[in-house]
């Protein structure tokens, strides 16, 4: 990974504020690096990175460790794969992932592929179906991330790789649910920004919500979540492959309110990491030995 | 807290997605609460509820314990103090908002003051210096909070009730550091949104950061968070009363990194806390006797 700042040059060390610790070990314990997993939520990442070393056996139990000193984050190294939280939201995500490529960057590691796990409302799909997503787009139906710097707003392109996502629908042909491909609507809120007519406050009426989410069906989305549009963008600019799969939590062609219980949810939030369990084993061999 | 959103009305009772429960029995568990105070890091409210609780003598220490059953957030009550985590940005304390707002709605609680103790860097303020902010901008210094709903764009106001800022201020003034009033910028990002070298990208130089930040200076700006405005429009459409009050990590016009000790990190992250308690103890007979 190559970033292209040249004021990363100027420093003694780099320190990740938000990961808890410095650039200084950086090469000798990042370098193997080979896949990173991103998630919202801390305790599923704990999860994940159990999962993952239970079927690829890498390592003991008892090592597989939060190595992130704050409690912003938490990150787990699990042989070549680095599982990560980033909270809810656009902002979390970017600090998140700036800190990631900072650590990337000074470790060595190439050729990695980023993937962000998550939960999302469907348009269309019920409770358990998977989205990889194929684009992702803004409220406003744009495959952009637009970001305020330095008082100006910047517009950075999202986007995925055709083939990879192609590649990843295709591992996930014999798996008990459906996996399709669709538009991602990325948004900066769970209630007002989706159209919900639960939050706070509601300043539209129910046909203005169906009208909505109508449109956005038309426009290609088939889930909605909260942090897509950085991560597409954020990687495009690193030059990393980057994928986002998503399960579904509830129609929200049907209801706002997510209803399932609390098994069935810890059931289906890990229905993303079969598919990534698949390409992780498909380029194992490679991941272990460099390339 | 009365809120206008008629289709809560509809729901038979209201499931807070992130908090993990129902508003089934707001009326008896929360209708006492008077002040609500909210903070990123899941750790330091934690820390703070125990001080609240030591300082108040409300409950027994063992009972301060954390309601959230989901782990987006922590909550905690206190007596009539409610504490809570955010994450960080404002799309994940929106959540919070909204949710926090209908249980308060739901529970009949009254007269109740919303504070949010954070983090900051400064601008001329050195670390350990207290800012109580005065106006909440955004990154193009307007007192605005811009959110997307239904694909249309919507400026919400952002501000404060002066003389609460003012009688926040009195309160402080005989605490051994810096308490001084200024305007809060509210940024997307940390890194590149707030104007710093040290990301993993770099579209400007150190001129234009140094002009950007000295242009923030002259706007009345002195100090950067991630919050703000989101919390100061949330608060002002619901009709409460609202306070941000920060502490310095590290001035912006000297250095980006944060470079202070954990020690000293914990030590000053209190300090807000400090200025709350006052408030609280000046408020108390008036908050366990009901209003």
């Amino acid at each position: 990974m190559n970033l292209s700042n040249q004021y990363l040059e100027e420093l003694e060390y780099d320190t990740f504020h938000h990961l808890g610790f410095t650039s200084s070990n950086a090469k000798e314990s990042f370098h193997d690096v080979k896949f990173v997993c991103v998630s919202g939520s801390n305790g599923r990442v704990n999860t994940f990175a159990h999962y993952i070393n239970d079927q690829l056996k890498l390592m003991k139990s008892e090592d597989v460790k939060n190595i992130c000193t704050t409690d912003r984050f938490v990150l787990y190294k699990v042989g070549p794969v680095l599982a990560a939280s980033h909270g809810m939201g656009t902002p979390s995500t970017s600090i998140l992932l700036h800190e990631l490529f900072k650590l990337l960057h000074y470790s060595g590691a190439s050729d990695v592929t980023f993937f962000r796990l998550g939960t999302s409302g469907g348009l269309g799909f019920e409770e358990g179906s998977i989205v990889i997503s194929s684009q992702a787009l803004n409220g406003m139906f744009k495959p952009n991330f637009n970001q305020v710097v330095l008082g100006e707003t910047i517009e950075h392109a999202t986007g995925f790789n055709e083939e990879f996502i192609s590649q990843l629908v295709a591992m996930a042909i014999d798996l008990p649910y459906d996996v399709k491909t669709g538009a991602t609507m990325c948004c900066d809120d769970f209630y007002e920004g989706q159209g919900r007519l639960d939050g706070a406050f509601c300043s539209y009426t129910k046909a203005d919500k169906k009208a909505y989410l109508q449109k956005a069906y038309e426009a290609g989305v088939r889930n909605i979540e909260m942090e897509s549009t950085v991560f597409s963008a954020m990687c495009l600019r690193a030059g990393v492959k980057a994928a986002v799969i998503c399960v579904v939590l509830v129609d929200r062609l049907i209801q706002d309110q997510i209803l399932i219980s609390k098994d069935k949810y810890s059931d289906i939030q890990k229905r993303p990491w079969e598919i990534v369990l698949k390409y992780i084993k498909s380029r194992l061999p490679l991941a272990v030995n460099g390339s």
